[in-house]
């Protein structure tokens, strides 16, 4: 199989609510569930690795290397709320035919451990900066946004958006056929995919936090996402060297190629 | 399996005829399809999901996300006529290996119902709107011609097509090893693959339903048309950016990119 | 499975050598193994589908349709002759994944079949239309030559060649792995894939009727090219139309595109 | 399955070390371990093959042609050593994807044979030639360099690489999953991929035969990669080739195109 579930600890959940924030645009997803990751100190469970992940590991501050994945995370509920499971990572895959595979292993997963709920967690990108990010809502079924209409979600996403791409999106959209219902929660953002937006994310914890009922402390989150950043930027210039070596190895020599280009890489 | 159908309902067919019409060159084969579905009022059993449609979710009126999918529907044949399985959809594959794998996906499970005969639709590029469209037809097997010829289909179509590209002539291709014969009717049309062509449309139903002796009243056609275009050509328009985002996430960056093409991407 | 071999017949063969030549450059190999089916009346057993072959169909001059395909042809062989298998068709896989997947298949069919041994049949560009084409022997392993070295085979390969790209040289580099032994006949030839070389698959032929014991009549060789001659370049145009199609249904718009282009796509 | 490994021998081995030394920038990684194999008289003892590698087989000095693959070794530790297993080839995957399942293959064949230390060689490009080449070590896991902390490696890898491309880094990051711990040793070189660079791959060897507490002769490596050059070069240039050629094949023809590209092309 080219995409695995290693599974760390068998978690005992009831009714868990299933939480997806991986990279985009803005890092918005990403941003907002590491941070209920960090918030809540949830405890990490199980690591997604996957041949739709770009073929190189990192080399972080340490000299050991990290392969890029995905984690899952939970967290027991306190009284009043749900359990809850986090998925957060590195990486989306990098074909349109991975998006599908991740969807379906991971969905067929939670499926397994009784999720029957999910949110989906993004930016949508709107060109400007905004003083106050809106959250916009898409929903897996026609009637589902009854149940988030009291979150304050802005629900006119049909007029502007038009498409979710990735794993925001056909998490949601395939979770139909394995009997969950849930919601996609997308915050405004300029746009520019690589430069994180806390502001984004802090307005789509809001309504997370209220719809989980789960009490947040925002104020370590521009801290936190700067931490986040530097990682964020190497993560990005490094997807793209790796592409440009990938390339270059891959396409015939231009006649005016002297190899200096490719003085960086690694084999 | 990269590609699932998801079956609602176990139909009980007597000797169906399977017709295909999907997305392509003047939506011809669609708008076709589709008017047949609504038309005859045929009911949903089952839907098609696969990894090789693009990786995102639409946004349609409602808040709710609509996944790339192919759809199949039955209708019980009156006096006269047979039971027949009408195919539409969203999408066809957007590679070549996953056009084969649907094919055969589809081939296969309508072997299993007792699919024995098959009508595939699509629209033929002539490079102008011509006032009354041919209807050029091509067969599974050599002397299959002679069945059809009561019904003033053009079988020149060796000399002027050459090529049948995508699922319209995949299905009939490989329907032999299904144990199946069949027809597919391509309706003239300008050529331009967004603009929906309704002429084209109603002259390959004409052919159509004589062959399956149903009354069929044209005159909401054009209506039905008219609707259906903005689903299009939104759905072209996103297909399009999809896939330069795509790209441009996989590419390199240009030394003069300043990110601002990239403000509409969602994650 | 994304290539499938459909058997007509299970022929009961004694150590039948197996005979491979599809379309390449000069289209050698496939004339010379097209040839020796036509003249020997070897009969049809199987046939090869593959996703990694394009996905359309071809129609000829009557209006049925064609799915690309390789075929299987036996021969029995008369006294003093061994039993053949002998391999033709209209395309070799599109991508690097399909060729290994192709042999892989072929191999083991063959290896149920019963073949210890291989003869793969192509052409070797050399820039120039030779008056008398040299036959260039590559082998499946190093002392094979012997085999072979009564047939005047050039076997200084190594010196000018370099590399055998395609079917020819991956069946026969991978023999080894299912127990067979061989020989790659290369004619040469000026060098541009598209036109069909009747002179270097002549002198192929010479070779391997020596080999195999045959007697074979050359005077319809160059007739049966001509005929031949149209139904490649067909495929051929219809090929590159199909890859430019696909490629600019896949590529974001440019700027100055009318959508004229594409006229003459079917879908 | 896409990825074969097809075994010579079952070595009997206790507690063996993995060395992986493929094609990569300066060829550094797979110099050392072809040296190790040649000058400790290694046994081959399997061999893989995949349809991530190039479509094409080699011709070299004899007739013979040449499948690219990997080829797995091994030797018995003397006293005080321990036993080997070293991996070594032609070739690495051409895409993301086959890296992923190359290594999985690999790992989980490795796991069988009980190896649960890995080390793994490449080049690390640093844009100039240096007199002493410094070894760069990245690990497995965190805290597995206080392990090799004797052998003189800089562990400041994580300021200057990022990232590791390729087999090197993935065997390495993947190796947990299948309980195994290690090293990668990156030789400094100067960047230009197809140039041999012996003398970084003299700096790894040293690293890594006080970590085996082997005694090399370090004298032939010189003449040895010599010798090893055309055949890399040959084999870099047949790469481009092939893929120049592929490309060209797949490419709608240019308006300009004569053909003569394609003179040298084989199939």
């Amino acid at each position: 199989m080219a995409t695995k579930i290693i599974e760390l600890e068998k978690p005992k959940l009831k009714d868990p609510i299933f939480i997806e924030g991986l990279p985009g645009i803005g890092h918005v997803g990403r941003i907002a569930a590491t941070y209920l990751v960090e918030e809540l100190k949830a405890k990490k469970f199980a690591e997604l690795f996957s041949s739709h992940f770009m073929h190189y590991v990192l080399l972080q501050q340490s000299s050991a290397v990290h392969v890029l994945k995905n984690e899952f995370y939970y967290v027991k509920g306190k009284k009043g709320q749900r359990d809850m499971i986090l998925m957060i990572g590195d990486s989306q895959s990098i074909d349109s035919e991975g998006h599908y595979e991740i969807s379906y292993e991971v969905l067929d997963y939670m499926k397994r451990i009784g999720v029957k709920e999910i949110i989906t967690l993004g930016g949508l990108g709107v060109g400007e900066q905004k003083e106050t990010p809106k959250v916009i809502g898409a929903t897996s079924d026609v009637g589902v946004e009854k149940k988030y209409k009291k979150y304050g979600i802005n629900f006119n996403a049909g007029d502007k958006v038009g498409t979710i791409v990735g794993a925001s999106g056909l998490f949601l959209g395939l979770a139909k056929i394995y009997g969950m219902q849930g919601i996609c929660l997308l915050g405004e953002t300029s746009g520019y995919p690589i430069l994180p937006d806390p502001k984004a994310a802090e307005e789509v914890l809001k309504v997370l936090s209220k719809i989980l009922g789960v009490k947040l402390d925002m104020s370590k989150l521009k801290k936190r996402t700067k931490e986040m950043e530097d990682f964020i930027k190497k993560i990005d210039d490094m997807q793209r060297k790796a592409v440009t070596q990938m390339m270059s190895q891959q396409m015939p020599p231009k006649k005016d190629e002297t190899g200096k280009d490719q003085l960086s890489y690694i084999g």
